[in-house]
C-alpha cells in the first residue's frame, strides 16, 4: 500500500495519477479507512509530525522533493530508507533557471537597465562568455545538468563537490581545503549544494570577499537555486550595497515567503524568484515512484536513497 | 598596399595592428602620403563619400563590419569584390546575446520583476525549454552559431532563411510563402537577418500578430539583434502596449544612438542595448584579413564575398 501525505500541493491529483499508474496496487491519503500496517511507502512533502505513527512495517518513505533537508528535521523519522525525486525534467527546468541568470549578470543586465532608466546610450562591451567563468557549488544531479548546458555556451566551468569528480570540460575542486582557491577563480558563483550542516550559511560575506573580482564590471554575481538556509541575506544585502556583489539571483530564502519587510525586494541588482527555480510535475514524479515502487517490490534495491550521516 | 579608411572606431590602433601583422607589406591611412593607384586593398567602416576616389587597381573592399548593408549604399561603391568579417569571436559574442534575451523571455522576466516591484510572491512556473519554440530569421554565420548554443539548452528551434536549409535538429522554413507557417509556431523570435530590400522593416505589426499566443504567458517575445531598419518601432510600442508582444530586445534601432525622445526607452518589457550585442575585435579582425591578403595575393580566392545583387 501507498500513503499519500503532501502538504501545500495538489494531494488528489497526485493520488489520482498514482491510483491510474499503479492499477491494482492500493493508493490511499490520510482520511481514508486503512490499516497504517499496511503501509509499505509514504510519499511525503512538509509532513506533520504525527506523519509515521503506526507505520511499522515502511520499506521506503518517497520524498516529492529533490532536497530532503527539511525531511531530516522531522523529529519521528523512521528507520525506512528515504528515496528522493531524480528526474530529467526537474533537471531540464533547473537548468533553464540557471542559464538564463548566468547568462543575465554575464551579460550586464543590471547596468544595461540602468542605463535605460537614465535614458543613456553608453557602449559597453561584456567579455565573451569563454572569457568568464562559472563555479557551481555541488556537481550532483543538478550541477552536472548544469555543466552539459554552460559548456556549449562556451563558459569557462570548475566546480565544487566535497569528493573529487573528474568531469570532462570542468576544473574541479573538492573539500573545504579547496574552497577558497575554487572561489578566486570564478566570476559567477552558483549555488546547486543540498543543504546540510557543513553547507548552512555557507553564502555570506567571507565566501562573497574571495570571488574575483576583475572580469565583470560591477563585481562577481551569486545565484542561489538551492535552499535559503544557505544564505545569509543580511550579508548578501551588504554586499550588494558596498559592491562587495555585483549581483545576486535568489530563488530561495531564510524565510519563505519571503517576508515583506526584507529589504532584499527594493534592491535592484537583486534578481527575486518565488522558489519557482524547478516543479517537480505530477506526471513525471508518477513514473519515477511507480516504477520505483513496481521495481522493489519485485526484489530490486531502491535508488536514489539518501545517506542519513551525509544528510543528502 | 593596405588603405584603412574607418570612421567612429580606433583607426591608429587597427593601422598599428595590420602593421604589425602585415609585415613589409605596406599599409596607409588616409593622412598619410601615398599614390592611390597602388591601394590594392581598402578596409572600411562608414567610408565618406570620396573614400574610393582614385583608387583604381582595387582587388577588393575589406569591410569591418559583418553586415554591409550601409557601404551597399555608397554612392561610389567600386566595382571590387566586397569581402565580409566573418569570425568565431564575434558569432560566440553574438549567441552570448541571443541566448542572453532567450532565458531571459523564456524565464518570463518581465512577470518576475513586475512581482518583485510589487512585493508579490506568486508561484508561477515557466514552460520547459522544451515546451519553448525558438525562431531564428537567417540562417547564415550567425543563425547557425545560435543554433548550435540553444539545441544544447532543450529549446525547440525552428528557422527561416531565403533558400532552404537542412540543419539537424531544427525545422528549415524558406521564401516568402513559409513565413507565416514559420511565424505560427514561433514563441520567440530573433532576427539575425541582412538588412536587405527584401527584409527591411520584416519586424512590423504584421508579423508580430502570426506568432504563437498561448505557449508564453504575456505573449510572444522578439529578438532584433541585427540591423534598427528591420524593425517598425511605432509597431513595437503599440504591439508591447495592447498585449500583441510580451516583451522585446532591441540591440538596434531606427536611429541611432536611440534618440533621447523615443519612447522605446520606457517601456518596462523593452529591453535595450546600445548596439553592442557583438563587436569585432581588432586582434580577430586584423587576424582574419591579414590572411585573406596574404593568400589572395599568393592567388587564392577570396573567402565571404558579398553577392551585391542579393545585397549580402
Ligand atoms: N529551488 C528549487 O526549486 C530546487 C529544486 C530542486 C532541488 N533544489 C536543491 O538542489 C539541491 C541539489 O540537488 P541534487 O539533486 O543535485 O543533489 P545531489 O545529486 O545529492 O548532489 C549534491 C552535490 O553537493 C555536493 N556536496 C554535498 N555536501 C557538500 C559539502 N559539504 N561540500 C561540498 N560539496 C558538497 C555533493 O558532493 P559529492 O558529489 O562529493 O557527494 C554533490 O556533488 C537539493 O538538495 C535541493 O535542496 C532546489
Ligand atoms: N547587432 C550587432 O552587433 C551585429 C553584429 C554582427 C552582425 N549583425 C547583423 O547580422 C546580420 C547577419 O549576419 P550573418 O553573418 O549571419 O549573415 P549571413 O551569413 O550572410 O546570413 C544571412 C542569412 O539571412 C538569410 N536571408 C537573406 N535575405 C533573406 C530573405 N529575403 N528572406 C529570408 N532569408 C534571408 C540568408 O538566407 P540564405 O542562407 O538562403 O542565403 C542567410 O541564411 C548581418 O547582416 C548584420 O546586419 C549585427
Amino acid at each position: 500500500m501507498l500513503l499519500l501525505h503532501l502538504s501545500d500541493v495538489d494531494e488528489a491529483g497526485w493520488a489520482k495519477a498514482f491510483a491510474e499508474a499503479l492499477g491494482p496496487y492500493p493508493v490511499v491519503r490520510r482520511g481514508d479507512a486503512f490499516d497504517p500496517a499496511d503501509v509499505r511507502y509514504i510519499f511525503v512533502w512538509k509532513p506533520k509530525a504525527d506523519a509515521f505513527d503506526g507505520l511499522n512495517n515502511l520499506a521506503a518513505v518517497l520524498s516529492l522533493g529533490a532536497g530532503v533537508d527539511a525531511l531530516m528535521k522531522h523529529p519521528n523519522l523512521p528507520d525506512a530508507p528515504i528515496v528522493r525525486f531524480v528526474d530529467a525534467d526537474l533537471s531540464q527546468r533547473m537548468s533553464d533557471y540557471v542559464v538564463a541568470h548566468v547568462t543575465m549578470h554575464h551579460r550586464q543586465f543590471s547596468r544595461f537597465q540602468a542605463d535605460q532608466k537614465a535614458r543613456r546610450w553608453s557602449q559597453f562591451y561584456p567579455p565573451a562568455a569563454s572569457e568568464t567563468t562559472v563555479g557551481i557549488m555541488g556537481m550532483g544531479v543538478l550541477g552536472q545538468d548544469a555543466v552539459k548546458r554552460l559548456l556549449p555556451l562556451g563558459f569557462t566551468v570548475r566546480s565544487w563537490s566535497r569528493t573529487p569528480k573528474a568531469i570532462e570540460g570542468v576544473e574541479g575542486f573538492a573539500g573545504s581545503e579547496q574552497f577558497d582557491t575554487f572561489l578566486q577563480g570564478t566570476d559567477i558563483l552558483v549555488n546547486l549544494l543540498p543543504l546540510t550542516p557543513e553547507t548552512t550559511g555557507i553564502l555570506n560575506r567571507d565566501t562573497f570577499s574571495k570571488l574575483r573580482r576583475d572580469r565583470l564590471e560591477g563585481g562577481p554575481a551569486i545565484i542561489n537555486a538551492a535552499r535559503g538556509g544557505h544564505q545569509r541575506e543580511a550579508d548578501i544585502v551588504a554586499a550588494l550595497a558596498d559592491g562587495t556583489l555585483g549581483a545576486a539571483s535568489l530563488d530561495v530564502f531564510e524565510v519563505e515567503p519571503l517576508p515583506q519587510s526584507s529589504p532584499l525586494w527594493e534592491i535592484p541588482n537583486c534578481y527575486i524568484t518565488p522558489h519557482t527555480a524547478a516543479i517537480s510535475s505530477i506526471p513525471s514524479g508518477v513514473k519515477y515512484f511507480t516504477r520505483m515502487i513496481q521495481d522493489h517490490e519485485a526484489g530490486q534495491p531502491l535508488i536514489n536513497v539518501v545517506d542519513r550521516k551525509l544528510g543528502y
